[in-house]
């Protein structure tokens, strides 16, 4: 079958490689549609990060570089293990893709997701949605209904941004600040929007803010350089400000405007992800007593998450920006999200064509 | 009577000014011991921060510098306003020093401390402990039983320990880490090491150690320069980590210690005042899922702390290292927390000697 495979940082191949072997326990998954993530650009621009290089087998999965990537995917069971007796071939399914130690607890409330040497399929091994077929244990797989196979790519990070709200406490009639419109900030925003929440964005880029507005994730959407943040939410909600902020930028400026912007007592989710120690403004923190919260992944977030787009409270099919085949999966995919960043949300690869 | 005025920065005055006037609804409290705050020292040394500078009148008490300092007292009802039945004159107690605007809930669970325009009674204006003589509102008095007049000075203190407490969400048997051995740092511990967690202290001086050590109120206390903080605490969890965290140092590589040291999904509580925004591990927050949480003050703390005192299983004698007359405020009380500030955690004047 074919497959996309890390081989190094800026050394990513479509090759042909053996197709995965069904065993008990496990779902066969013939993958529909897989999208890039800001973090296989990462990998690809500077890592090896998550995945394991070669010489450094991962201790869960035992792989190394090269590794099949993907780890956005949707697809349709076309054969099931021994045991597993509560799905069927022919549905259509997402995949939760970790690779967590099997005697993790991943019950109600478990925060598997910060378990030992956790790490993601498509990253860490056990194969990837960028490639035509995967087998994954039942324990990941998570049925669809009837969402569209292409939309259904987008419920990964989709349950990243459900996942921040779940840290945020927040809940239907707070007000939100999203500070960054780019794929998780208006993924986020999508499933705050569709829980009720009053959800304002701070965001520079033309490009990204007509993007919040058309797909209709914000109440309002403010450029910082068009006047104060914390002025303009404060104003809105009769002088309180903002109940919860979602950091998704990696922009220490942002960070402030979120300290600015919430209320005393409020909370703030980390939601992007850094690669140095920014400075934050503690003096803030301590006399509003903020409470900053860190968030990765998801735990038991898929089911929700799916039930949000269910509801049809959420459409997923704007953030959607371009459909390409495997082959251009370097060229049309990597190139366009590294240099034309804020006219791409999502960019889905299919690995049949 | 006499009294300590804050006239501007290291301008500070005991000067003879009228006796306050009795209102209704007020209570009279002869003072009895009032500690010296490092918030006093900020004041004196960099200042006026939380004072009102002259010209420049606070909007709930009206008042400017000069003001009447000292916010850490105990002290002896002499007199009840009208409308006051449910104290008596006589009665040993503490005052809660805040200002807040008389609109503002104060009932269970509201935060008060956060309130518009909140300042403290002793800094922003009401009078201070710093005094022989002082009025206030009644909901600010609190009964102290048989807790010695000294010991009782330290209330205020332990409660801004207390409050971090429960903004901390920990409960006994937890395992904490108190980054910082000063005078916040030990109270905090001992609210901790009183309410059932097993306390591990991090400090560099060899005073505050010993301190640290002397006073009980840690169950170990590690030296950064001797080994790495996360591991011994790691080694003595079983692997797992501190539950809770509390930064009472205002340094970097503390907040950086807390984050290595506290377990994924734990909790930091960021009691400090920062002066600047320091930089901040925001990875290991974002990977760990860990909460960083800001607190200031106190909210309806007072009596848990108080009943903490009377039931014994905390003692505050050790925290007093010393006891001087008002008239050496400056030379005695300041310049010795300025200088020698390692061999002294409590400093308590009487404005009567």
């Amino acid at each position: 079958m074919k497959a996309a495979r890390y081989y190094d940082r800026k050394d990513i191949r479509i090759e042909d490689i053996p197709e995965p072997e069904l065993k008990p326990g496990t779902v066969a998954i013939d993958v529909a549609w897989c999208g890039i993530c800001g973090t296989d650009l990462h990998e690809y621009l500077e890592g090896p990060i998550f995945i394991p290089p070669k010489g450094s087998p991962h201790p869960i999965s035992g792989e190394e570089a090269p590794v099949t990537i993907g780890h956005e995917f949707s697809g349709t069971i076309t054969a099931l293990g021994d045991g597993v007796a509560d799905l069927e071939v022919g549905q259509n399914v997402v995949v939760e893709p970790y690779i967590i130690h099997d005697d993790v607890d991943t019950g109600p409330g478990a925060a598997y997701q910060l378990s030992k040497d956790m790490n993601f399929i498509g990253l860490g091994g056990r194969g990837g949605g960028l490639a035509q077929k995967i087998v994954v244990q039942r324990r990941w797989v998570h049925p669809i209904g009837d969402i569209p196979l292409d939309q259904a790519a987008l419920i990964e990070p989709l349950s990243v941004g459900h996942h921040a709200f779940v840290r945020s406490g927040a809940k239907a009639g707070d007000v939100a600040i999203v500070g960054g419109a780019g794929p998780i900030g208006l993924l986020t925003s999508a499933v705050l929007k569709a829980s009720g929440l009053t959800v304002f964005i701070s965001e520079l880029s033309e490009a990204r803010k007509q993007m919040a507005r058309d797909t209709g994730v914000a109440d309002e959407v403010f450029d910082p350089r068009e006047g104060d943040v914390a002025e303009q939410v404060r104003a809105r909600t009769g002088g309180k400000g903002a109940d919860v902020g979602f950091e998704c930028s990696s922009v220490p400026a942002v960070l402030d405007m979120l300290m600015a912007t919430v209320r005393p007592g409020g909370v703030i989710v980390n939601v992007s992800i850094w690669g140095h120690k920014p400075p934050v403004d503690m003096p803030s923190l301590v006399l509003k007593e903020i409470d900053l919260r860190g968030t990765i992944g998801y735990a038991n977030d898929h089911p929700s998450t799916i039930a949000l787009v269910q509801s049809g409270k959420l459409d997923l099919a704007p953030f959607i920006t371009a459909k390409i085949p495997l082959d251009d999966l370097v060229t049309e995919g990597y190139d366009q999200l590294i240099n034309n960043n804020e006219h791409h949300v999502k960019i889905l690869v299919d690995p049949n064509a």
